[in-house]
């Protein structure tokens, strides 16, 4: 992945991967002092495997826990990082280690970002969430009580480690999360990755090695091709919202509890692929396509009875809602996107309603 | 200004700039919301004249104003400016503006550098060490119970709007402070600035409209050339510590209170220049020229009894003793200078002796 010349940086996938970290960290960066960030249930299912790695390639190693939960990807949760940097002597040619899912990755990625104003990140995602999207990339954030990830970073990381061995101990809901986004990457750049999920469908479901691998690898480099052309967001990046914005607003009037992230995302790519196929973007169909696919991934569609009216005007107050506009990712075809800015309410709400047709 | 594409940034420098600030924002930001981060003492000198400005050419303003005083560069203000920026519903194409000096600068420029992961900020810097300093870099801080400017980002500014008029109500030691930083850029990088300096020192110490404006226009190409060749501080800029290492060392002996930041930077940029001679990069003399300029401008060389074998510990205990490594900066020719890297000890503490010489 290529970001100009102070920011490349490599995605090693594979499984086993934890095993090797020390040698690997060596190679890339020397002999840096190390600070591995993760929480107590990741620590406890992998953190022996990547001290004794880094310890047995001669790196000196301290740890930092905290709790899990969203809630904690907070500024008072950053201020303790920082100072477990401190106390750790961390210098500028230090390293912090993200061991876990997007909310150790993102809060040790923005630690990373300002201690000392800025050191460098290696991430070791170990969910599927977090492999596919949020380690790749750079954005890193806490929330705040008024809105989610609204203090953050762009920091890219000098090295990402995929072991995709991590995702055996997943729990079903965190891994079908993540299979809303391998789709959405399918449905939005990708026609061949959309085939091969149809085509091992099954086997990606049941986790079989070879397929998660070959999912994910394709999923990153996806990924990185999309930031390293757009590392800041300004346009390009914003296609990989595709869903997210009916998805926020499915959250938020469920309290982030009735429905979950993967299924909000879902569900929001299908009422975009709706939206489209009115358009004119998308074939006969090719709906009922993207459909089948989420359900044989074992992804629900289900949404409860929520108006068409709130989800419609929850969108509207998205942060992501721009200098007053907002702006609806569709597809355009399998495998190809475009953006519709300010789409006229009735054909929004004709989409959201339309929903309905496909939930099971 | 030119730090590549997305980042290069304007400075402009003169007499009446704060009357002329909603235009020029207009010009060259079109019509965002802004929030101005001052404090009570600036802000009821100037922020009525800014406010003016703002709102006669359109835009809407909100303030946010916080404590003088080096304390509030902190986590706990940065976490009050970050919710000042919440409820001033600021967007990603919104402004934060800081008018003050170093403190409000730091603390307004990390605000904007995390606020949605970065929005643009412009420095309206008050003080003279701000003005040749610290607003133009891009270097944001906030300081850490155990360590100085130990957390923040690079974020460069949209703008850099420097009012010399300002300086007139600045209190003396805060613009002989700023004065120690203008001597630095001659000795270590312009010799016709230093000369300058010399044909105009009692013009510039009684802040002659002409002569200051001249001095800090000069200063402010010099930061520009040398942060638009390592805006990351990884080589160059390091020059900028002439005097620093020595002068952290002095500030820490007296609790940063017995000697004042500006006098324990001129203080310590005459030992680095007493070092410069004795490894025979300065000619006979140089070091007593750069005494006299001191003097002329009026910053004492006073430096308290303390031992030379403290301060020479205190260098080594420095933050930016990267790598185990004391790196020095030294003039080499007034105008010029070298980097020692681990220089023996017993020049070292020759120098800081022999400093006693040039006491006045």
């Amino acid at each position: 992945m290529d970001l100009g010349v102070d920011r490349s940086y490599k995605v090693i996938i594979g499984s086993g991967i934890l095993l090797q970290i020390g040698g690997l960290t060596k190679n890339l960066m020397g002999q840096p002092k190390i600070m591995l960030i993760s929480n107590p249930l990741v620590f406890s299912l992998y953190g022996a495997r990547v001290v004794d790695s880094l310890q047995g390639a001669g790196l000196a190693v301290s740890i930092a826990l905290m709790p899990d939960g969203e809630e904690y990807k907070s500024l008072e949760q950053l201020r303790l990082m920082l100072d477990e940097a401190v106390t750790a002597g961390l210098e500028r040619s230090s390293v912090i280690m993200a061991l876990g899912g997007g909310v150790v990755g993102d809060l040790a990625g923005f630690t990373a970002s300002i201690y000392q104003r800025g050191i460098p990140c290696i991430q070791i995602p170990t969910t599927l969430l977090a492999q596919v999207d949020s380690s790749v990339g750079g954005k890193t954030a806490v929330n705040h009580p008024r809105g989610k990830n609204l203090i953050g970073t762009f920091h890219q990381p000098a090295l990402v480690l995929i072991d995709t061995d991590t995702l055996n101990t997943l729990a079903e809901e965190e891994f079908q999360a993540g299979l809303g986004e391998v789709v959405k990457y399918g449905i939005i750049y990708d026609y061949e990755l959309f085939q091969l999920l149809e085509d091992q469908a099954e086997g990606l479901r049941n986790r079989e090695a070879k397929v998660v691998q070959e999912v994910v690898l394709r999923c990153v480099q996806i990924k990185s091709q999309i930031v390293s052309r757009d590392e800041k967001e300004s346009g390009l990046r914003m296609i990989l919202n595709l869903g997210h914005t009916f998805g926020h607003s499915i959250e938020k009037l469920g309290h982030y509890k009735e429905v979950k992230h993967g299924q909000a995302v879902a569900i929001g790519t299908l009422m975009a692929s709706i939206l489209a196929r009115n358009l004119g973007y998308l074939k006969a169909g090719e709906v009922e396509r993207i459909a089948a696919l989420f359900k044989r991934l074992g992804i629900s569609l289900q949404l409860p009875a929520y108006s068409a009216q709130l989800i419609y005007e929850g969108m509207l107050n998205d942060k992501k809602v721009k200098d007053k506009s907002l702006r609806v990712i569709v597809p355009k075809g399998i495998g190809g996107y475009d953006i519709i800015i300010n789409p006229a309410a009735d054909i929004l709400l004709q989409a959201i309603k339309e929903l309905a047709a496909y939930q099971y």
